[in-house]
């Protein structure tokens, strides 16, 4: 039989994403809806480690629904990968009478909480935040769509410089392993060509597609690339090469990095946090422990956090498809 | 059986929404890269009984994806409403050889629609665009998440002098029959209350949740109110309600009204509306009539016109419950 | 001769604007560099009767300078109009040391710090903080340049579903006794007509431009109308009188209220802030009080506080006529 | 004695810089206000050698001036350096009728107008257009504002980023011979130092205010470094270098790019462009030539070419001050 939940904490760990900071409220706002106590644990496993937690209340969480970042802090922690540094972990969990964790983040704090479940039995329930979309078990995870929409707004402001001068743009956006991001930011802001890791265009392809876009009419154009994309290539190495092949372009390369991280989150970032920390908290009430909160077909679920890590998502291929008509 | 298509026409009709120039450069480009042609209809249904066509071809449609409003114009049609009308319209049509119809707009559209195909057999297909989200057969509409954006960001602005002057603002936004915007946005931007068409939440209850945000400590409150709320009284009237009911509150209103419809469109409605054209076009070539696009489960699919026009969406339940816990 | 300053209090009073973090940020860090003592006054001058006192270090404005409304929340005081609020307050500041006053407002904030120093001898310097931008001695007050393009962000929004629609907009924007917004953000938003208290362009005249910019092939039309313009009507009595006389208009109305005084400063506020809370700072410790700080023609500048509450800014005519001329 | 101008051609030239637009449309409307023709120029010096020309009415600006890059596109032309690409374009001029031309760009494209004119009399003014405020005889050109607004929105998402990792970044933004930008937009972002090229602030300045900001207990820090520094090292090599010999700090780089270039004007931009483009009319009109239009002092005046393309802009010694004391 599980032991009656009494108090509840909460961390983000690895790289930031919008709506953590509205997930964390959310968290919050449940424990006390349910008169429960919520503990916030900073900087991660690093601060769960050394004990760096404050208590939150239904108040402490005001005005942040739409901040960027995380109030929490993040840092990815070495020590957490020791089993003394578990250990540590453990006992200062123990000392404060903390008995659940909510683990905001990716696939490798997941990771670090499946194994600190099985070593100690403590419950936890992760919540997916990274922009990079690329966890099993959710149609979307925290952040995602606020950095589609600053990854199409970065473009749309390139694309008037680019359409006064006749220009080619790569335009490099984040996702080493995944194309979610490129793909969908890439129609979204309506890019000649979308180069992501899933898919090897070749650079013949993608010359020739570069041609026919000048004959067709269009005096410039954006190729959009995912930073893992499969040609291998860097960006500033794929204007070289596309320079040296076709003359009549002149190429500008634009890395748009960390800012695709921040910013407020989008509405449905916002509504997202608020529905999966719910869940969240609540599944721990209900005694249930190891599982990933995620949306599927506009519904929260719950994934086993060994399916979350361990599943792969997948490229939307009508969408590729959708990319190419687009730029007839 | 279906004669080949060979000629599609575009039209929106009824209230514009962000997301319809991105729609009418998928459903042209799409025509394109199938080698069929494409006329713009202008003003609707007005322009189709009065032949007010253009041929467009992929350049056409160039630098428009990232535009509100619609390139089309919009306008609502007496006329069309009348068998004669419709007949005029027809024959426009058949002048000039156009084969099928892709209507974008709401409800009213595609009731129009649905008569003309039954009067005249024409091939017809619908895209739901609109800022509210109330047409069936869809889990988003084009036009309502950039709406919910549009939305959150004006409260964001609301607030910071809310919480500076420790006010009570209702803020009114669109949904005269339909509470989605309300409910999502305003749980989006942390609103207190939120007051929709599909709830009545009664002015007893309104004024004690609102007394007891401010023994909960909370210095300001937002009331987000959808046009066409259950209470019945408008904002204004309830303003006066509370402040001679709530001594302690400063009340002020805010109607955000015609700015909800416009603006660039966010991503997730760029690369909607460039699906939902694809299908559109694609199920016209199959010899599919009569059948709206939809968003169902993160899948395109189609819907008989009549079921999209009959059918009625729901406020999500469990939102109003997530709603309910975050005001805690 | 003056006591040496070793503690600076600054407060904000009056209707909040975007820029008074940033302002509050830089009069606290200045303090700090200069080694003396700051003291946050929440509330106004109801706080300064309460004591509603706070110390400020360099570290308790970090993260603050892009962030709308007050820290310091705003407040109007009843008490501090009478002889004996005033008293209250003197003690309280007496009481914790405080030397002098930085207050960030407009003119009854300034009105109300003349008069506290002619009592008291009390040091003060006002640092002019409203959207307005009706203080005489300065050419921008903090949170006009922002509330500029909030107007303008909003009108563009507003013409894309004019343009679709064919419609007139009358669009009402702060400014009760000065056009100074309706002005400026008129010709930024490009609209066709700017009704303003300094002029009364009078019914005739605004219906002869309105049928002329439909005769001059405009389809759609914004006419901005500033809260105390001098035709007298209310914006809803506007669309009526145009309705009833130009009967091919179909008329809307949008008022823009709150949300013009919210939202993250531009840079230009930031930066203008910056640089006024250096100059009241190092005014007070230079021996100066009862000056306002401003900037005129690029320069930081002081005026003394009675020429900036008696004078009055003036609407600029070259404006009044680009304007004319950009509607042709 | 001055013939009379009937017909005036424009042109945008060099980099694009938003506000491009607002101006080509205050040019052509007070054209159209006064009665005479006016003709767009496309592609620069470019087109103006190949004839590239179309007329344009009052109502071919419609919806413009919200946009950003230029309608008219901007080139580098190689020719026009040469006096036979010079003759050709005099011979294009008047073989359609321009008795004038506006040209709307920066210093280069001044210095090509100059001797334009010099060769052949022909009349020009000049309208200063671009991001890098870098002209003598105005205290801003267009686009300069929207591209502060611009760096710091991006400055403000990385900053999320930035303190929920505790991390310092260096961000690099535009300005190859002048600071303008960055020290601005670092003021407004609140950057913790600003490397410019007008000061050598030097690498051991540099890790000792680096240091200093830790030891006052913040944790994370923004770098902002114009393109061309003095300390001369890209920003990559700052970053191995800062990492190597402060091992406290996590480093990361954005360089922010083309996407500065871009976006929607600001209302400061607009109204400025505006009121440019009507002095740059009347002035030819009133038969003047060989000026540039500023604004100094909120005044709009002219200056003669040669002086805008010889004089030197200024750093603000009083914002580096201010700059300093905010890093407190």
């Amino acid at each position: 039989m599980t032991k009656k939940i009494k108090k509840i904490g909460v961390l983000t760990s690895g790289g930031d994403a919008p709506g953590m900071n509205a997930a964390i409220r959310s968290v919050v706002r449940t424990c006390a809806f349910h008169k429960i106590e919520c503990v916030g644990v900073y900087r991660g496993y690093e601060g769960l480690i050394e004990g760096d937690f404050k208590i939150l209340t239904a108040r402490s969480v005001n005005n942040i629904i739409h901040t960027g970042g995380t109030m929490l802090k993040s840092a990815r922690s070495k020590e957490f990968r020791t089993k003394e540094g578990r250990q540590k972990a453990y006992l200062q969990l123990k000392s404060v009478g903390i008995d659940a964790l909510v683990l905001i983040g990716g696939d490798g704090t997941f990771t670090g909480g499946m194994i600190f479940n099985e070593e100690f039995g403590f419950p936890v329930i992760g919540i997916p935040g990274t922009i990079d979309n690329d966890i099993f078990g959710t149609n979307f995870t925290l952040g995602y769509d606020t950095a589609l929409n600053t990854v199409v707004e970065a473009i749309d402001k390139i694309r008037d410089t680019a359409s006064s001068h006749k220009r080619l743009f790569f335009v490099e956006v984040m996702g080493r392993d995944v194309g979610h991001i490129a793909l969908n930011a890439g129609v979204g802001a309506g890019a000649e060509e979308i180069l992501i890791p899933e898919e090897d265009l070749g650079l013949d392809r993608l010359l020739d597609s570069l041609r026919r876009s000048k004959q067709s009419g269009k005096s410039s154009s954006i190729v959009v690339v995912a930073e893992g994309d499969k040609i291998g290539k860097n960006v500033f190495e794929l204007k070289d090469y596309v320079e040296e092949n076709l003359e009549e372009y002149e190429v500008r390369v634009s890395v748009l990095g960390h800012m695709q991280r921040g910013g407020s989150p989008s509405c449905f970032d916002r509504v997202l946090a608020s529905r999966m920390g719910v869940k969240a908290v609540e599944s721990l009430l209900e005694g249930k422990s190891n599982y990933m909160v995620g949306i599927l077909d506009n519904k929260i679920i719950l994934t086993p956090l060994d399916k979350a890590v361990k599943g792969k998502t997948e490229i939307n291929k009508e969408l590729l498809r959708v990319s190419d008509i687009m730029t007839t």
